[in-house]
């Protein structure tokens, strides 16, 4: 290595003074480069903010989950434009308290049951603080090829955790191969994009003459009618049809939908290239048939994307595995760690059985990115997996946690979560007033006041006024239905019991109110 | 709130063994739920990181800037699968020395060189820190109002910062705004869609029967031949022509050769709609003439989005502003603060005039997202401006740096980069054996040997060989030309002076070679 005598340091403002590139310049030239925070200031103030993290998730019980600030309650608290001179630590630290604070919902509360969990942490939370010094872009193998490579061999983990088929793992010499995406909302429109190249160039080769265009105004893709909006989305931005297969009772697309929906497209002349299967509907956790899907996606040559956004973590337990039965039917398969696997978001991953599916869908190959080891076949390039470009190191997350919690750890994670809901369950069941709206598989359950929309309506509301807890509703059918999701990494079963009691007693103050 | 009495908590395991939800539930029942690291343990192992961190910036001047690794050296180093048993976090930070630093390409060392800046900075760092704790997931106002908010006004600081004209800013009641994408690459893309949205609406409300698959067959999108290969990638997830303008000598997108391209589609019957120009390409950081392109967009009622991915850093100072006019004529604009603006990696800003463009190309409203504010016209709920769902608190960053760093300190540490790539162009300007390949404006400097482009690729090779300083090459027309980019937020002039000192020697080694 090169070493700088002290000497030669710090020569920057004799050299900075040589030139004038501009006639502004000189207004400027006295400023010294500014040295805001040095290491050894680092040090205090990332001690005193890993004491802040700790403080504040030790305490989040104590913290209203859902804030009590209006639209536009920040702007009038701080200046409105940034400062010239620079404000100390403590002055930021401080409004984080008086600014900051006030205006958060608190994911990670245990009185918080709304949406879905996001993941959180410690080890995460460490693995995140060593991939922002390493600070590196992994977009290509050579750009660092520890973040490329560690995300290959996490996802190999992962998908052995997962035990998806060989086929999607990369090992040494596999056609397949994992990629960690920043969302599944990303993964959905990379399968469906990687999908319509695949069958353009297909349809092509047959028929030399046709346009692309003649080829995308007859594209349909396929999904659940309880599918996320991302998928809706997916096809919008892919610019394809996209038709929403009516689910059944128990809210899952089966075959004989799906089978009627792709006769009568052929039938006009429509080209169906690919099937989005659910596995843990947003709505109400409900799993599409795979073993009936994936048959068909085969007997039609239609690329089959699993979306397990929630529930995939899930699937790390044996008892939950039958849940992933008919994998092997996919051409690529998606779940968030980043919801329920203790990976700080984001990291969604995807897995596809043939990676040139995807690479084809994108190589692009300008020359300051091209290296020596690209066309060896040997390397990754992981700028063809995805949208954009650059990329952080959040294999590191993956390989922190999954190693200080140990598979069982995992397992026993999603195993008390489901337990939670369970009981929750339970709960519900043991009032007569109450509903439970859809089969309790993991850590959702969707229930209702028997009756009226209005009802449920107005308890959602005493709900949200009161503040206590935090939870969203849904549509199932005309039914509107209150999800209550397992989230916080620190809910117990105390937590879920005073939730109850104050579900209930709200309910009952407005049944009371209701009758007068 | 409410407060759970102590003898509540814990009866997690009580609860769990009264219920087998599936048979194979049995076989792990008598699992404890896993206490990995708490709150107190994380306080530790989050100094000893927060101390890692501090060494391996200072140190990182030590360490070899590109890796020796040869691709694949990383799987036969750690296991085969995911431990089942938690492993220690000293074996983990041990691992990191031994596994992961041997494969690093050190992007923050004074000798990398290479690409672009990603940039680094402790504020930054401490404030990803509490961002990964607060861990919300803010898509929507209510997921997190602080989330959004602050978004919105740090959006207006820093384009205040830079002038950008009043309609880009969210101010109180403005109809445009800013947001932070995770890439460049999702700025373009989403502007693409946009304007593809937007035109095919007007196509369609003036020809009612006109399919969008009609409309999207004759679209077509333009940018300089010198833009980012993510600018032709968006073209081919949007469906869509992309055709490159050829540049003037100076790499620069003109009037004339956009004018030309547009009547020429326009006679054969092709819709124009959507212009990219770049500010600071990616091969040579050269600017297209937006003060020509600009006004064209304008009469032809084309989208002009701007791409200053890397420039638009050093637009904050006065003196490089000028750069940036013209930025009136067009409807959104994208830079990324994480390149060089000391804002970690991901924060790529973009503004549009017109958010509404943004939110009709992709607004789909499920149930689950929706809140009481929705529809006030107050709040902004920023998954409809974005490609991924989820998002994470990334303005914290943001806010940090422009705190702890002020106006003024951003605007020296711009300074001091241009200085340096200044500095180096005129030691190579003083050796006769080489020459600069374009106008050195901002902090890259593009130069060759003189003579032949294998005579420079062999210097290359040489460069990388040593592996004492890391840059890459582009082309620029026929030219194989070396980047010298300044990139390392501690990079000085001796670093500079040693790294010409570095390459001369070695061109002195290649051409000896030569000649024997």
């Amino acid at each position: 290595m090169i070493i700088i005598p002290t000497r030669l340091l710090c020569r920057l403002t004799r050299g900075h003074m040589q030139r004038a590139p501009h006639s502004a310049w000189n207004i400027f030239h006295l400023q010294q480069s500014p040295v805001t925070m040095d290491a050894s200031e680092f040090r205090r103030r990332g001690k005193e903010m890993v004491d802040y993290v700790a403080d504040y998730m030790e305490g989040i019980e104590g913290r209203q989950v859902y804030p009590d600030v209006e639209p536009g309650y920040l702007r009038p608290l701080i200046p409105t434009t940034a400062p010239q001179e620079p404000d100390t630590f403590e002055d930021i630290i401080n409004d984080v308290e008086k600014i900051i604070m006030p205006g958060v919902t608190h994911w990670h509360s245990p009185y918080f049951f709304a949406y879905f969990p996001t993941a959180s942490s410690y080890p995460s939370m460490l693995a995140d603080m060593l991939c922002g010094a390493i600070g590196c872009i992994g977009f290509s193998w050579a750009a660092s090829p520890a973040c490329t490579e560690l995300e290959t061999v996490m996802m190999d983990w992962l998908g052995k955790m997962l035990q998806l088929p060989e086929a999607f793992l990369a090992g040494n010499a596999g056609e397949g191969g994992g990629v960690i995406q920043g969302s599944a909302s990303e993964a959905t429109l990379v399968a469906l994009l990687a999908a319509r190249t695949k069958v353009t160039r297909r349809l092509q080769a047959a028929s030399p003459g046709l346009t692309q265009a003649a080829i995308m105004e007859k594209l349909v893709a396929y999904s659940s009618d309880q599918a996320h909006s991302s998928v809706e989305r997916a096809g919008l931005i892919g610019g394809v049809k996209l038709k929403a297969i009516p689910s059944d009772g128990k809210f899952a697309m089966r075959a004989s939908a799906l089978q009627e929906a792709l006769e009568r497209d052929k039938a006009a002349g429509l080209i169906p290239f690919f099937v989005v299967a659910t596995l843990g509907t947003t709505s109400c956790c409900s799993f599409d048939n795979l073993l009936e899907v994936g048959p068909i996606c085969i007997k039609e040559d239609v690329w089959l994307h699993i979306d397990a956004a929630y529930a995939g973590s899930a699937f790390i337990c044996p008892e939950f595995r039958p849940l992933l039965n008919g994998v092997e039917f996919a051409d690529s398969f998606n779940f968030n760690p980043h919801k329920w696997l203790l990976v700080n978001f984001d990291c969604s991953a995807m897995w596809v059985k043939k990676r040139t599916d995807l690479t084809g869908a994108f190589k692009l190959d300008p020359v300051y990115l091209k290296h020596s080891h690209q066309d060896s076949g040997l390397i990754t390039d992981y700028r063809h997996w995805q949208l954009p470009l650059g990329r952080r190191f959040r294999s590191l997350k993956m390989w922190f946690v999954f190693r200080m919690y140990g598979i069982k750890g995992l397992q026993a994670y999603i195993r008390k979560h489901v337990q939670l809901s369970h009981e929750f369950e339970s709960l519900v069941q043991q009032d007569p007033r109450f509903e439970i709206c859809a089969e309790v598989t993991l850590g959702l359950v969707c229930f209702r006041l028997k009756g009226s929309n209005k009802l449920t309506k107005a308890l959602l509301e005493r709900i949200n006024n009161a503040k206590k807890i935090h939870l969203v509703p849904c549509h199932l059918r005309d039914k509107f239905v209150l999800r209550f999701a397992i989230c916080s990494r620190t809910v117990e079963s105390a937590h879920v019991q005073l939730a109850w009691e104050h579900i209930r007693g709200l309910a009952t103050e407005l049944l009371k109110a209701e009758k007068e």
